[in-house]
């Protein structure tokens, strides 16, 4: 309710809460925000295509405690999700905005250890969705993701750094850059010093970046990874692409942690998200910083009008 | 030159430029900097305890290119250093702040691979020299530094853990914070998540922090590398132990690249450092950013002054 509060008119898109009503509606008078929002059954009964006030209602089929885990919240949400990922299939709605999603809930409901990205994949039907974090101007890809870091220096590979670099460039021309620029940091410090500590930088990214120039890539590096990011944020690269999960990670969101965003590449609809918790101990108390969320919606808008993605 | 048009007045602290005259005094005209700069042969000619306009004359015994490697510089330099380390060591000074060295230079002169912080535990006989990252108001410490990931990965071990964060809290006790808060990240994506993607948080670091609480040390961890620097410079630690050397680097230099200064502990005199390169590519066009090393000087002069450090 505070993202749409600050979030202001947004023309030529409609957003769509999709939530239950009475639970949002409270919410809004907790955060002091005043419209007159109204409850939808379905995307049909939609009557303002100007205003972002009109709710699509979920119904809650059983009591679903608040600010804490448990089965019940774990199956609204999937309940949530599945009725916007069925909107985008039906081509009704042409993104989804996620807010935080509370893995231990959705294991009690029997959902595994899936997070949102996994079940919108199922959903879809689709078999594999790339991660892009979004950062000032900088998308951040990954190499690896939810593997220890031991394992992660393992798929430092020529093959799979190349392979990287070429789907990087695919997706960024899909989301409207013509020649994008790709950094590619070293993974050792200083890029191991010219194989004084750390020889990963000689024997695989060096060569996969020269191989990918020859095939028209703007790709450069390695670079050391303590100052790419500063180089990429200040606008020499559109993208850069971090080594292991923690690389980007500790990048973007040290950077700017209220800021940085998500995007789902992959999926037959756009899709973006926050990237922080649920955080329950802050919950229902007019605490949370809506910040990322605002930057998520713009973000879709974004991607969704087909211009290179500024926030 | 442009970091003493910038200090300003530094009252109960006398700062001396030390380094070749003529060259110091055409690089305060290339930036504007119009105080009246006199060359002084000794500490003990110093006059105006004031003023921060005395320069330490080193002669240039041959000529020093510039703006890029040769032996001459890193001789020069070497001369300059050793002019420091002299005056603290003789207890005429009480502190070094260092600009950055060139190492190519420096191993042309015959110095090997080695850096200031080398030389300067050379010079001053000491054994091993800790480097501490100074940004915002947090210290970053670092479990291992100069070797590949992969041997940084293989010192994540309890007694390792549990030494370092000994020696940081004191360290930080020396550095005026009566009960220092030290933060400890994770080593893999999440911590770990419980196990599920690398173990060092279960067999190493989760036990060392235990130990280091039953010893009294104010410690708290494993957090999630990519949250836990974010917290700490909203102030929830005073320090954190960056558990290989790109984790605390990437974070700090791409919060804050020109504000991220570095503090040396160890030697038998404060010792602060910029912490980026020699930037021939930009030398002699007036393009330098002062900042860090505005802050460096600053830095010193709180250690110095026994204050827990603010910058």
């Amino acid at each position: 309710m505070k993202t749409l509060r600050d979030l202001g008119p947004t023309p030529g898109f409609k957003i769509v809460p999709v939530g239950h009503f009475e639970t949002l509606k409270e919410a809004a008078e907790l955060v002091g925000f005043r419209a007159a929002l109204t409850k939808r059954a379905s995307l049909d009964d939609l009557r303002d295509p100007g205003s972002n006030d009109e709710i699509l209602h979920v119904e809650m089929v059983e009591p679903v405690p608040r600010a804490r885990e448990s089965a019940a919240a774990g199956r609204h949400t999937y309940e949530i999700l599945r009725t916007c990922t069925q909107l985008c299939l039906e081509g009704k709605a042409l993104g989804v905005v996620t807010c935080p999603i509370n893995k231990a809930s959705m294991k009690k409901a029997g959902y595994g250890r899936q997070g949102h990205t996994e079940l919108l994949a199922e959903m879809a039907g689709v078999r594999s969705v790339e991660t892009v974090f979004c950062v000032g101007r900088l998308k951040i890809f990954f190499l690896s993701r939810h593997v220890s870091l031991r394992d992660a220096i393992s798929q430092v590979d020529k093959d799979h750094v190349l392979a990287a670099l070429m789907r990087i460039d695919r997706s960024m021309k899909g989301l409207g850059y013509p020649r994008p620029r790709v950094g590619v940091p070293g993974l050792n410090p200083h890029s191991g010093e010219g194989g004084l500590f750390g020889r990963e930088e000689i024997s695989a990214i060096l060569p996969a970046v020269e191989e990918a120039k020859r095939r028209g890539i703007d790709a450069e590096g390695p670079i050391g990874a303590d100052s790419i990011y500063h180089l990429g944020l200040e606008g020499r690269f559109d993208a850069i692409l971090s080594l292991y999960h923690d690389q980007g990670h500790i990048a973007s969101k040290t950077y700017d942690f209220h800021g940085t965003v998500t995007l789902s590449l992959g999926l037959p609809f756009v899709r973006t998200s926050v990237d922080h918790g649920t955080g329950f101990d802050i919950a229902w108390k007019g605490l949370g910083n809506p910040e990322s969320l605002v930057r998520a919606v713009r973000l879709a808008m974004e991607v969704i009008g087909g211009q290179p993605p500024r926030s």
